[in-house]
């Protein structure tokens, strides 16, 4: 793991948060992104080498939207930066963690990413990542 | 915000988190902290400019125990680091965040520390942390 590439925060709406974490943070949001995919619209700030993403639903079929309406908006995930998401996909797989894919796939900011399933890792949602 | 300092995450058993943290991180644990006056030790690991503290409580009345109690284990809080914490919390404060101390205080890693009320962030426990 290279560094925390991102902190994911689950958010009802971009429109109250994006202004909120600009007044947080002291700085401004550098880039909105729709993932259709994944049904979320992301939100990015830049604070040292992480990242903050913040994530709204844009449909009820949404992880964001499942987990917002089960434990309310809240941080959703670490994202680790790889150089060789297959190597770590490898190796943690024969670490006993849970890989939610079997495959990488392609995530918002230019990356292929892979997610750990949390039960392994103290309720942590872990996303690899690696730019594209 | 300078950067993302660490990324606090709660745990039952530091004995059990540790060596899976350091499967995860494909790194070692290179310190523990007993920080008795909030009734928590804590395990730190390095990835690239920012730490993963683990947190275990040592008694009943900690706030680790509590937050374990009501939501299981998981990331508890993000400690972003600043260069004046005395500026920051006025700014804040200012901007309408609530603090959760009116004077910052001692906390893990040679710190001085201040949290922020997550009600006002979307749910995340902020804490502001400076280096002593």
């Amino acid at each position: 793991m290279q560094k925390v590439e991102h902190i994911g925060i689950a958010v009802k709406s971009l429109d109250i948060s994006i202004p909120l974490f600009e007044k947080l943070l002291n700085s401004g949001c550098y880039k909105k992104e729709l993932v259709e995919s994944e049904f979320v619209e992301t939100a990015f700030f830049q604070t040292g080498q992480t990242k903050i993403e913040l994530l709204e639903a844009t449909g009820p079929d949404s992880a964001i939207a499942k987990f917002v309406d089960k434990k309310g908006e809240g941080i959703h995930h670490i994202a680790f930066e790889v150089t060789d998401i297959y190597a770590e996909m490898e190796r943690l797989s024969k670490e006993g963690f849970t890989l939610l894919q079997t495959q990488p796939k392609k995530g918002a900011d230019n990356k292929l990413v892979c997610f750990l399933h949390p039960k392994g890792i103290n309720g942590v949602l872990v996303e690899l990542c690696q730019e594209i």
